[in-house]
């Protein structure tokens, strides 16, 4: 059932998040690259730190494919005008994604508005930002990527829980809209291969780390793959047979472990494990 | 959409859970009647360290109802003889909840065995090891409470993380076994209102505390009602149409707060909570 194994780098793409307590996107592009890994996934923040021009250079310069750009999304909130300031911002967050040649906008939709306890006019409010940005992303010919994020974030990261609210939010909105698979948020799921298979074409992204256990923090606490509980070539084969041949991307967010690391030795054993385990 | 406000404290419980840090068992029985709560869920090792006749009587001399006990479960394990231990204890569980007439035996079905990444096969042992102590519980007229839990303990305390997956396993395995509702576990499942209804009277608990933001830890971080996001009078409303009409059990593991406060607070603060938010 589990997929072939990997026998190159040619597809291994790393999340700036991975190294982002030690190096900053210029540092992470050349320090990615002297070893090897061609793909990169990019923080609006750091984009901002480098400026656009500098980054889509550096980007260029050294050969690199930006499997996308982190992150539109926290549609929900409180008031019509918040509403309409993260749709603004979308809408700036789209031309980032174009000048820097990523290959989609990944959407981690947002939870409760401040104060709220109504999950379902959340997600409501998801789909009414998506509607609202959608167009534009259309014609700016950029794919927006909605994040399934794990249920324990449903209350302050992201109210699209499962792969089958994404797939049913794509299914309501058309083109344009796809999906950013992370192994560590749906691995639980019990309907995870017949969504993945539902999903098809719709995958534009597949991201890798583990699930430790025990896990320590809900939000920086995610394992190098191999050292939790994930069965990565399994969901990998899924994802294969649904179509999808793109990068696979690791987004490890481990303030106590691998932040603390050499980042070299952290794309070093990202390659060894790649090789490995996923 | 809302549940009809609660105007008395006749079906509110207490799991002892909620107040294991600072009371014994024969404690908590004495203060949850002296406070006025008449419903109690127990503990295993609780009711070992108190005595089981010494339970059963202190219980019945308090008019205490019990709405569970806590807990059977973990069913999967790496080898055919820790599986059979696991429906060995169970047996005893059974007769425990038999001795001390809780309304149900609860069940957290258990996550992966050491050193496992297939939950799947986890799920399968799940459902045999339901099997293999079905008929028992019958005979003894001990219904069985599969719990779902949050997703983020799939991996080390239950891979049922969804009512669908327990209204799933009840269609398999027929009379005898029922679900336990808990707010905490499935607020954020959109598919809620729809399972709960299928569910129908096959709920045979619902427990409540609240989901807080942020939570600082995966296990002992549960609010007090009212201090989280959970829209607690709707999902009791969904639970009563489905027929429900039995108590409503407070579990909250709280190491840092409500652990830390004087037992008799803590349950006069269910109460208040009780009556306004639940």
């Amino acid at each position: 059932m589990s997929a072939r194994p990997l026998v190159d780098h040619s597809r291994l793409s790393i999340n700036t998040a991975t190294t982002r307590a030690q190096w900053t996107l210029a540092e992470a592009i050349k320090g990615y690259a002297t070893l090897g890994v061609r793909g990169i996934s990019v923080w609006r923040d750091q984009l901002a730190d480098c400026g656009q021009k500098e980054a889509a250079r550096l980007l260029a310069d050294h050969g690199m494919t930006v499997t996308g750009l982190c992150r539109g999304g926290m549609f929900p909130a409180a008031t019509a005008a918040e509403r309409q300031a993260a749709i603004d911002d979308h809408l700036r967050a789209i031309e980032e994604a174009v000048a820097i040649g990523a290959q989609c906008l990944v959407l981690v939709v947002g939870g409760l508005p401040k104060g709220s306890k109504d999950i379902a006019g959340a997600r409501s409010m998801v789909l009414d930002g998506l509607s609202a940005i959608l167009e534009f992303a259309r014609s700016a010919g950029m794919p927006l990527a909605i994040e399934p994020l794990h249920p324990m974030y449903a209350a302050d990261r992201a109210c699209v829980n499962t792969m089958a609210q994404a797939n049913d939010l794509c299914d309501r909105l058309g083109p344009g809209v796809g999906i950013a698979v992370d192994v560590y948020h749906v691995w639980w799921d019990p309907d995870l291969e017949r969504e993945i298979s539902r999903a098809g074409s719709r995958i534009l992204a597949f991201h890798i780390c583990d699930w430790l256990v025990p896990t320590r923090d809900l939000l920086l606490d995610r394992g190098m793959m191999g050292d939790g509980v994930i069965d990565i070539p399994r969901i990998r084969g899924w994802v294969e047979a649904a179509g999808y041949d793109g990068f696979h991307e690791v987004e490890i967010f481990s303030a106590e472990t691998w932040w603390k690391r050499d980042p070299n030795e952290v794309v070093n054993t990202c390659k060894e494990r790649y090789l490995t385990v996923v």
